[in-house]
């Protein structure tokens, strides 16, 4: 089971994320590229430092909407879409590229995430942009209690899939994530945290919220670099886990 | 002789120059990478149709500067500008490649282009970003009476540098293309276009403002697409040299 | 019955419109915010045009999305649109007032227009921005068979509404336009143009696609400037309906 | 002797400056207008917060370069200086009336500011935005050993002029703060701020870098609200010169 964090999501003058603070503890960077956090300069200084640690490069790619972190789903075609994740993914690249680093996968962020979750026209058209980039990239994605629609897409397209489970969030029976808005969604307590994650690592059931055990097939683990408690969180999963690969 | 022109400048619902048109006459296609003019659906567009009329990708960077078109100077620091230049570089190379298409050259645009004509250290920065990329990349420059300073500093990095001149610009005894405010500084007439096209081309001098002649190495030149005049000369010029290699 | 027409769409190098042409012969100016179009030097330049010619003005706010040109929805919570239209609107208002003229009315543009149509929370959110102004400023919104909860929503903040009718777009029996995908939604001959801008202007029905009559109420119509056809029909149109008063 | 503090420098996700925590020990807020910081939210929010403390509002309007948050000059001709400074005072203004306040002074912000200081074109082009408001606004400006100059152009153009001064800079003998590459340039002990905040505002002279007696002219102390110290270094200041009029 592999950790992956959301880096390089500050942008100009603004700081955000300990990203040095995680760094050491992760084993996959999903990194910012500049529609919605990062600009070039937060791109190379972020690449640099997962390669330090020895962490894989994955592109973090949104809608245009930096104002709004691409948390607002924007209604573009899927051509756009395409363009848009193929134009971020090719910046990274580069940047990584100059480093002497290559990208490993996608992420989509934000709503770019929700909306390709949501509408199979929309993952069509992320794994269009994937598929036709010159290096070989695997498309990660949420897991939920049915994956086959997912697996079905990307094999259609020949990419490679990577699931990615969260420590943090409360599951529902059908195993979503409970969305915010409810209570219990995000689990604060570290011992629940790394108890969910030993359980999705060594394929457990883990307990919904509705009472059920649920089994979720998982990659990775989608961990937070935001704050000292998400930091010592990731720590402790870490340890749970034991060393990086 | 080749013939490079600067396409993709529209942008979103603006259109800008008459790609359709000038397309088939020339070599090599300065394509805008979205931070001065184009956008990810306009670049797509723009190497689909440079990769249909096999005409040669190159990469027209600039300063993040829509509203001005990358004309005015901006104040980076030189590693800001290497990375702005690497974001966009590879942008346009993802998106070429999901065409089957690849980059051969990048010629900064604008504002950017003059001050790594006047600015060692501005041209050393533009360098680093076109040396690091995975890709062989040559730079385009502009070629004046003495171009020692650019092969010496292109030579430095190892990059292949082609030198640029204009057909229908007038030139000064030192080489430097005569300011636009100056009176005479745009040759509009086709004749003189055409003359200083062929001579340019044969490695003959050229006159100068001065009165005087100058000879210029030149590997490209250097023709506009944005009117129905300036396509006109295009296809003067396209038959003045001889069809494309 | 007034004329009112977008304008001030071009955006620094990119020019759209046939601004001057048109102004002559309409009523009122929809000048674009620098949002979906127009910048602070194309703003005054509109201004200055419209009050030459003795046309009111209207700010013409959108979504933040140049590139989309306004047209994408994107899900901003009510608060921020409101935030958005004021910045908007107060932005050409001191730029009118440093050329001696003011707004008289809000009329939103593209996506934001067509949600504010649909979607009472989007309505209210706009008419708690246009009635914040320091000046009075009337709201502009198109009128449909029903005019009454546009007419109840401007009544309980205050606002005056300003109904507007297309002379070159079909109707449905329920007064919406119909959609551009459907043939024959938009007229082409200036004749029936002419017929339907004089039949909406004296109060007259007007015939649907639905092959039935139509009453609508319309104190503006919305004319465009976009190209030489358009501007004929303009002039048509103007002729037809007499002076401007 | 009156206290002013640049606020509302958050922009979207990111936060920057403890607003809440200067904001009752401050006189005058220079509020971000969104092309260097802030946006449409973060400017409501922080008119919201001053007039609730009873602070003025002031515009801080920069230019167009989130990214570099307005520290890097940009060749604007004087016309576009004049436009956007409109633009962002008039976005500020309508966001001020729509919760009962009104502006006072513009204070530019970081290149453009220092590019006011050093260039009479653009103080200049400055002015005339400034002089063109429909309320009567005051410019606030950097003081030096000699005001002649800022006096003459406001007092030609009709704008009330504020000095301002640093109680934490160090200044050399010409009145001109010391550049903060210079060792000693920033004061970090809180006693000296203090005590040069007190001489100042008592019209006493301060000791410069140079080791001589200076004395300046200043209306208000410009102060920080971006870490813990500066905010309380405002608090100490306030104490030593006496509650807010």
């Amino acid at each position: 089971m592999l950790l992956n964090c959301d880096l390089g999501e500050s942008f100009g003058a603004w700081t955000m994320g300990m990203d040095e603070q995680v760094m050491p503890y992760i084993d996959q960077a999903n990194i910012a590229c500049g529609f919605h956090a990062g600009d070039p300069m937060t791109m190379h200084k972020t690449v640099r430092l997962a390669l330090a640690h020895g962490v894989t490069l994955g592109a973090h790619p949104a809608y245009p909407d930096l104002q709004g972190f691409g948390r607002r789903s924007i209604a573009f075609s899927t051509e756009e879409i395409s363009a848009l994740i193929r134009y971020q993914v090719g910046a990274l690249c580069e940047i990584a590229a100059s480093e002497g680093g290559s990208l490993r996968y996608v992420k989509p962020h934000g709503a770019l995430y929700n909306d390709m979750m949501r509408n199979e026209a929309i993952l069509d058209a992320v794994l269009v942009a994937v598929q036709s980039s010159p290096q070989p990239l695997a498309l990660m994605a949420m897991t939920t209690a049915d994956n086959q629609p997912l697996k079905t897409a990307c094999h259609k397209h020949g990419v490679a899939l990577m699931l990615e489970a969260f420590a943090d969030r409360a599951y529902d029976q059908n195993g979503y994530i409970v969305a915010r808005s409810q209570p219990g969604a995000v689990h604060k307590d570290q011992q629940i945290i790394v108890e969910q994650a030993k359980n999705l690592s060594e394929g457990k059931t883990i307990r919904t919220v509705d009472g059920t055990q649920l089994h979720l097939e998982a990659d990775t683990l989608c961990v937070h670099g935001d704050n000292a408690d998400s930091v010592a969180a990731v720590k402790a999963i870490r340890k749970a886990l034991g060393a990086r690969g």
